[in-house]
C-alpha cells in the first residue's frame, strides 16, 4: 500500500507541510514564558477565526470532549434543553446532556434537512429550555443550517444556543458575536488543517454568567479553571498537548495571511464543484438544497456507499467517507475542506465515477470532472 | 533565545528523533484498516508495559483526564474512598473523586514521605474504602511508593487500588497483573517520549467488575465503550488524535528493542548519578532515602528554588522544575527520564552548581560532576 492517502473525509485532512514540519520539531516546555508567549498569541488568533472577543479556550481533547465541556459548564441536572437532532453530532449533544443529568427533549429533524425557524420556535414556546444544543455543519448529513437565525429564537426565549461548528470553522462563515451565539465548539482536525488532539471552546458573556451557577460535575473539562489559568498568562490548567499547540500558532498565522472570508470563499467553490460533479453523474444530492454545507458533500448512493468507499479506496488511494448509523450503506460523503484544492476534488471525482462504474453504476466520469472544474 | 531547550523536567521531555519524524509524517484516517491494525498494535504494546493481559485504553487527553476516567468509570457518587495525599497529583486524584460525588477521606502524608503500610491498613480498617487512590511515583515531591505492597493492603479491605503511574511507566518497574493493581493511569510526555496528549487506562478483571456498576456519569471518558470499541476492531468512541498514536508505536518499538529492564536500569543508573551529585554539592535531598524516585529527584533549595530554575533556564538553556504549591520557592526538582541519558544529567548538574554559585551558595561543580559520573 502507498505511504500517502489523499484524506477526503469530514476530518481528519491532509495536513500542510508547514504544519508537518512544526509537529516535528523539539519538545518545548509548557511552564516558561516562550510557551506562554505561544498560548497567548494562538487565543488571539482563534478569537479572530470564532469573530469574538471572548477567551477561546483550547482543550487537550477531542471535538467530542469539547461538547462535552460546553455541555457540563452551562448546565445542572434538571434543566431542560432542547437538542435539536439533525445526525449523529446533534444526537451526541444530547446524550451528553443526558448522561449528565439534563432534561433532554429532542427535536429530531428529518436527515438531510435543517431544523426550521418555526419548529424551533414552537418547541422553545412549550418547553422554555435554558439552552439550545445545535449543530452549525452536521457532518452526518452535510447540512449546514443557519445558526444565526436559530440562535435568534433562542434569545427570544431566552435560551442559550449551543453551537457544534467542529467542521465549520476556517471553512464556513461564523460570526460568534455579531450572531449573538452562547457557545461555540471547534476542533483541530477539519478545516484547521491539523491532526486531531485539540478542542475550542468559546463562551459569551450570558453563557459564563450561566457556568457560575452550574452544577454538573467536571474536573478536566474545567472551563473557569481554564478561563482562569489562560488569564492568569498564557497557562493551562493540565499539561496541554504542547506539539499540536505549537503546529495551530502555524496554521493561525497561515489563515490570516491568505484571509479567512478568502478561506470560506475557496471552500465555497470547492463545494460548487463537487455538487455539480455529483450531480453530473447523476446523483442525487442528499442534503436539501438551501442548507448544503461547504466543507462536506452528502449524496445518495445508488450502491452500497460501504462497497464504493472501500473500492475509492483499495483502487485509488482515496479515502471517503460512507454514511453512519442509520445511512451506512446508503450516502457517501465526500469532505473539502482543509487545504484541499481543485485538483484533489478533480481526482476524487474521477476515481468515485471509476469505482461506481466498477460496481455496476455507469456513468460519465470526464462529464463530471468538466463540472466540476466549471463550477468551481 | 536558542531554539533548543534541554527538558530536565518531569514531562513533557525531550523527544527522539524517530518520534519528531513519526510526529511529521502525513495524516492518516482513524477509520480504516491500516489505522486499526495500529491501534491493536499499540495496544499489545501498552500490555507489554503495564505487564497486563488487560486492554490498555489509550484516550485522546493529558493523563489528567486519565485520572478522571479511572475514577469515574469506577465509582458512584456516595462511595468512600481513601485519597492517599502525598503531595499535588495524590491530591489531585482526591479532588476528581470529591467532585464527582465520592465520600473522600484524605490520608495526608508529610511531603517527601510515602503513605505507611500501616497507616494506610488503619484507615482502612476504619473507612472501609471502595477504592483507594494512590500515586505511584508523586511528581511533586519525587517519592516512589511501593504499591505493590499498598495494593495488597487493598485487597485485604476488598478495596480497588487504583494507581497513578504517570511519571512512572517505562521508568520505574510496575507489574501491574502481578502486583495486583486495579486501576492503573498514565501518560504519553513522561518516561515514554512521546508529546503531551495521551492517557492510558488499565483495569483488572475486579475492577471491571466495578464498573459495570458505577453511576459516575461519563461520556467522553466511557470505559466500557472505548473498550468495545477497541474490541470492535481498533477503533476509538472518538476521534483521536491520530499523529500521536503513529508515534506512539514507534516509541513502543523503540523500547521492546532495547527492553523494559534495561530501560528501568537505565533511569535508576541517572537516579543514582543525579542524588550523588546532589549531595556533593551538599544539598540535602527532599524524599525520604528509602522512597526516591527513579525519573525525578527533588532537592531542598538552598536560595529561592524560582531564582534557581530562571538563572538556569536564561544562561544554560536547560529546563528544571521548582517546587508545587507549598513547596514552590522551596524545592528543585530534575527529571531524568526518556531518552534523558549521562550526559545530559552531566550538563544539568554543572548549570545547577553555576546557578547557586550566582546566587550565593558557593559549590564545587567540579565535584558534583565527579559524583555524578561515579555514581552513573
Amino acid at each position: 500500500m502507498a505511504d500517502y492517502e489523499l484524506l477526503m473525509i469530514p476530518g481528519p485532512t491532509n495536513l500542510p507541510e508547514e504544519v508537518r514540519e512544526a509537529l516535528g520539531r523539539p519538545q518545548i516546555s509548557h511552564r516558561v514564558g516562550r510557551f506562554k508567549t505561544l498560548v497567548g498569541e494562538v487565543t488571539k488568533g482563534l478569537q479572530s477565526l470564532f469573530m469574538t472577543s471572548q477567551p477561546v479556550l483550547t482543550l487537550t481533547a477531542s471535538s467530542t470532549g469539547a461538547m462535552e465541556a460546553a455541555i457540563v459548564n452551562l448546565l445542572s441536572p434538571g434543566d431542560p434543553v432542547i437538542c435539536v437532532d439533525t445526525g449523529k453530532f446533534g444526537d451526541r449533544l444530547g446524550q451528553i446532556a443526558a448522561i449528565y443529568g439534563a432534561r433532554v427533549h429532542t427535536l429530531r429533524v428529518e436527515r438531510g434537512q435543517a431544523v426550521s425557524e418555526a419548529e424551533l420556535g414552537e418547541a422553545c414556546a412549550m418547553i422554555r429550555p435554558k439552552a439550545v444544543l445545535m449543530v452549525q455543519n452536521e457532518t452526518s448529513t452535510g447540512v449546514c443550517q443557519d445558526v444565526a437565525a436559530l440562535a435568534e429564537i433562542c434569545r427570544t426565549y431566552n435560551a442559550l444556543s449551543v453551537v457544534d461548528a467542529v467542521s465549520a470553522l476556517g471553512g464556513i462563515p461564523l460570526r460568534m458575536d455579531a450572531w449573538g451565539l452562547d457557545a461555540v465548539i471547534a476542533g483541530s482536525q477539519k478545516a484547521l488543517m491539523l491532526p486531531p488532539g485539540l478542542g475550542f471552546v468559546a463562551f459569551s458573556e450570558r453563557a459564563w454568567e450561566a457556568a457560575r451557577t452550574s452544577t454538573m460535575p467536571k474536573f478536566y473539562f474545567d472551563l473557569t479553571k481554564a478561563r482562569s489559568s489562560l488569564e492568569k498568562g498564557g497557562e493551562t490548567p493540565y499539561t496541554p498537548n504542547t506539539s499540536l499547540f505549537v503546529a495551530l500558532q502555524v496554521v493561525l498565522d497561515m489563515i490570516a495571511e491568505e484571509g479567512l472570508e478568502q478561506r470560506w470563499e475557496q471552500h465555497h467553490r470547492l463545494a460548487l464543484g463537487c455538487r455539480a460533479a455529483m450531480e453530473a453523474l447523476g446523483l442525487t444530492l442528499f442534503a436539501a438544497p438551501e442548507v448544503r454545507s461547504d466543507t462536506i458533500t452528502s449524496v445518495v448512493s445508488p450502491v452500497d456507499s460501504q462497497e464504493l468507499t472501500r473500492v475509492v479506496r483499495e483502487q485509488h488511494n482515496i479515502i471517503i467517507a460512507g454514511g453512519q448509523d442509520e445511512l451506512r450503506g446508503k450516502i457517501f460523503r465526500i469532505g473539502h475542506m482543509g487545504i484541499c484544492e481543485l485538483g484533489h476534488l478533480v481526482m476524487t471525482v474521477a476515481a468515485v465515477a471509476d469505482a461506481l462504474d466498477e460496481l455496476g453504476y455507469a456513468c460519465d466520469s470526464a462529464a463530471a470532472v468538466w463540472a466540476a472544474e466549471s463550477a468551481y
